[in-house]
C-alpha cells in the first residue's frame, strides 16, 4: 500500500504541446503487460538528462549520454522487464539496434533516440520482440498519451505516479508534465528510477542542463528506499520550447525564478511518490538535517538514518525505539560531532516532539507522545548538528515484512 | 535458525587460570532472565580493548576507554537489557557507580573495573538493581564459569557463542576461551557486539595492544549483519600470564606467529558466529574480494554486497538474482572502476560457479549451476577486481522475514 498516494486522473494529465506519448504490449518478458513506451518530441525540442553513478551503468545509460552530446534528439524508448545491464558488448549493440528501429519508424537519425530500459539485471534484452513492438508503440502516439505512459514505465510500482502544472512565465501559460517509477533499488544518486518531465516552455539549453542538476539534487537525488543505487537511473527534462514565452536564457531572471520553481516542484512530487510507493513502504519518513558544517554532512547524517534497517524497521513497527536513531547519527561518519550538542525531534501532522538533546532523551519527552508520532503515516525526523548553517532534506520510508517479500519473489 | 552453529559443549569449554565468572539474574529489564555477568582477574593479568567508532558511543565505552589507560584491570562487569548509550551525563554516573559497587563487592578499586552494557538504547540504567545483583554475581565466581557467562551475556541471540583453544607455547600449554554476543547492528567497525577472549598466556602489553588492534581488523570488523554500528561495541582480549610461558615481547618470534594464530583463529570462530546467529539469518556468506589496489577497496565492495538489500534478499530468496550483486559493486564506491575486467563466482560446498566476466554474465554460465549454490546454508561470493594485488574477506548474512520480526517487535 503506497503512502498517501493516489493514482493520477487522466484528466489532470495536461499534454505538453510537442510531445506525443505511445504504450504497447511487446512482452519482452512478460505477456499482457504494458511494457514499451515511445515519446516522440517535435523537432528543435532541448533535452537534457542525468545518469546514474553506479560503474555498472546499463548500455541504454551509456548510449543516451551519447546521443545527447549530438542534439537534436526527437524520441524516447522506454522498456520494462530487462534491464539491459551487465550486459557487456552485446548490450551495447541491444541498444544500439534500439535506436536504429525506432529511427525507422519515425523517419529520424539513431542518434536521435535516447534509450531506456528497467528491470532484470544481467539478462539479455529480447530486441527482436522490441522492435515488433515499434510500429503499434508509434501508432498509438498520441499527445494526450501521458496516463498511459506512466502505466507503461511501471515494474514493481502498485501505483502510476504523474502529475501536472503550470506557470505562468512571460504573459504565457507554460504546462509541464512529468511521470516517474520506482521502487526498489532507490538510493543517493539515483534510484532504480526513470524520470521524464518534459514542459513546452522555451528554455536556453545551458539554462536546461545547469537547472536539470540542481533540482535532481534536490528530487531524485535526495531519497532512499533501500539503499541500492540502480544501474539504470535516468532524469530527463524536455523543454519543446512551444509556449511562446520569452526565451529563459538568464538564470537571474524572473521567469527564470517561477520556471524553476515549478520544475522543481514537481520533481520533488515525483521522486517523493518513488518513496511514498517503495517497496513495502507503510510510512512517509523526511529527515530534515540542520545545522550542519556542510549540505554534505547533512546528507551523510540523513542517510546514515533512512538507511539504517533498524531505524526503518522500528517506523514499521510504530515504535518509538529512539535510540536507533541516536545510533545511525553517530556512525554517520562525522569524526568530530559533539553528540552532547545534538538535539532531534519527532514530528507530524502539527505536533513536533524534542526527543534528544545533551547526549540523551530529552527530560521533557514523554513515550506517550513519541508513540503517538509514530503511529502517523508521515513522518519527520528533525536533527540540529549545532556545528553551523547547512542543511538537507531527505525523503525515505520504513521496512516492513513485504519489503523481503516483494524482493525475494520478484523473479518469480 | 542459526546457520551451522551449536551451543557450546559446557564441558568443551576450558577454564583461564586466573579467570573466574559468575551470573546472575538482576531483573534489570525483564525477570527472570540471567543479565548480569562478573569476570575476575587475577592481579597480574593484562588486557586490552578495542571499542565501537560511533560518536554516540555508551558511557560504559567512556568509562572502559578511561580505566584501560590506569592499568590493573581486575573485574569486568556486563549487563544486558539496557545499553546506557544516548543517557548523556546521568548515564556516566550510573557506569561509575557501577565500578564503585564492583570494586566494593571485590575489595578492589573503582577503576580496575570495566563496565558493559547491552540492549535498550535511550533508557536509563536501573544501577539499583545491577548492584542488588552484584554479590550474588561474586558468590557464583568460578573458573568453570565460561559456560554460564555465554549465556549471561546473549541478547536476542539465538545461541550462546563460546569456543575454546590450546596452543603449545615455549614448550608450555597455553589456553585461550573466549564468549561473544550478537545479533543485530552488526557491521564494519563492530557490532551490537560483545567479544571477551582470554588466555592464560604472558604477554607483553604493547604486543596483546598490536594484536589486538589487528586481529579485531580481521574478525570483529569483517563482519556484518545489517549494516547498523552499535554504541556499546567491545572487544576485550585478556591475558592473565599463568601458563608459565616465556613472555612474548617480540611480534617476530615464532611463540608470537603461534600465539596470533591462536587468537586470530578464535576470534574469527566468535565474530563468525555472531553472523551465522544473525537476526533472522538463514544464510551464511563469506564475500571475499581480491585484486584491489588496497584492503580498503576490497572492503567497500565487499560491504556494498554484504549491506544491499537487495542482495540479501536474494540470497534468503535462494534465488541467483546476480546483476543484484554486480549493481552493489558498481557503487561501492570506487570511482575508476573497470567493470569490463571483472569476475565474480558463486562458490559452496567444492563448487565454484564464473557467473560474471566481461562486463556481464559469463557465457559459460547456466542458472542450473546458481541455482545449485544459491540452495546452499553457505555461500562464498568471490570478485576479482582486477586492479590489484589487494584482498579481503568479509562475512555477512541474508535478510528475512525474521529479521523485520524480530526488530519490529525487539521492545515488546
Amino acid at each position: 500500500m503506497p503512502v498517501l498516494l493516489s493514482p493520477p486522473d487522466a484528466a489532470a494529465l495536461l499534454p505538453v504541446p510537442g510531445v506525443r506519448l505511445g504504450v504497447t504490449e511487446a512482452a519482452i518478458r512478460k505477456l499482457n503487460r504494458r511494457d514499451l513506451t515511445l515519446i516522440e518530441l517535435a523537432p528543435g525540442a532541448r533535452v537534457a538528462g542525468v545518469f546514474t553513478q553506479n560503474r555498472f551503468c546499463a548500455a541504454p545509460v551509456q548510449v543516451c549520454r551519447a546521443n545527447l552530446t549530438t542534439g537534436g534528439v526527437r524520441a524516447l524508448v522506454i522498456n520494462t522487464g530487462v534491464a539491459n545491464a551487465g550486459t557487456g558488448e552485446p548490450g551495447l549493440a541491444a541498444a544500439q539496434a534500439t535506436c536504429a528501429a525506432v529511427a525507422h519508424v519515425l523517419g529520424i537519425e539513431a542518434n536521435q533516440v535516447l534509450p531506456f530500459s528497467t528491470g532484470v539485471i544481467l539478462e539479455p534484452l529480447p530486441v527482436d520482440k522490441l522492435v515488433a513492438g515499434l510500429p503499434a508503440a508509434r501508432d498509438a502516439l498520441k499527445a494526450d498519451g501521458w496516463f498511459d505512459a506512466c502505466h507503461g514505465i511501471m515494474t514493481t510500482d502498485t501505483v502510476p505516479k504523474a502529475a501536472s502544472r503550470q506557470v505562468s512565465i512571460g504573459g504565457k501559460t507554460v504546462t509541464l508534465t512529468g511521470i516517474s517509477k520506482g521502487a526498489g533499488m532507490i538510493k543517493p544518486n539515483m534510484a532504480t528510477m526513470l524520470g521524464f518531465l518534459a514542459t513546452d516552455a522555451d528554455v536556453a539549453q545551458p539554462v536546461l542542463d545547469a537547472l536539470l542538476k540542481e533540482v535532481a539534487d534536490l528530487s531524485f537525488n535526495s531519497i532512499t528506499v533501500d539503499g541500492d543505487t540502480s544501474t539504470n537511473d535516468s532524469f530527463i527534462l524536455i523543454a519543446t520550447g512551444q509556449a511562446g514565452n520569452p526565451t529563459i536564457a538568464d538564470t537571474g531572471s524572473v521567469d527564470y525564478a517561477a520556471f524553476r520553481a515549478a520544475v522543481l516542484d514537481l520533481s520533488v512530487w515525483l521522486a517523493q511518490a518513488i518513496v511514498r510507493d517503495g517497496e513495502g513502504a507503510t510510512k512517509f519518513i523526511t529527515l530534515q538535517i540542520e545545522g550542519g558544517k556542510d549540505r554534505d554532512e547533512c546528507r551523510k547524517v540523513g542517510y546514515a538514518i533512512g538507511h539504517s534497517p533498524l531505524v526503518k524497521t522500528a517506523f514499521f513497527a510504530s515504535d518509538p525505539n529512539l535510540g536507533r536513531i541516536l545510533a545511525a547519527i553517530g556512525y554517520a561518519g562525522i569524526d568530530d560531532l559533539d553528540v552532547s550538542q545534538i538535539r532531534v525531534w519527532l514530528g507530524s501532522a502539527g505536533e513536533e516532539v524534542l526527543v534528544a538533546e545533551k547526549g540523551g532523551r530529552a527530560e521533557s519527552y514523554r513515550e506517550e507522545a513519541g508513540s503517538r508520532v509514530m503511529k502517523e503515516a508521515e513522518i519527520t525526523v528533525r536533527v540540529d548538528l549545532a556545528r553551523g548553517a547547512a542543511m538537507a532534506t531527505l525523503w525515505s520510508c520504513d521496512f516492513s515484512y513485504d519489503y523481503v517479500k516483494i524482493n525475494a519473489d520478484y523473479r518469480s
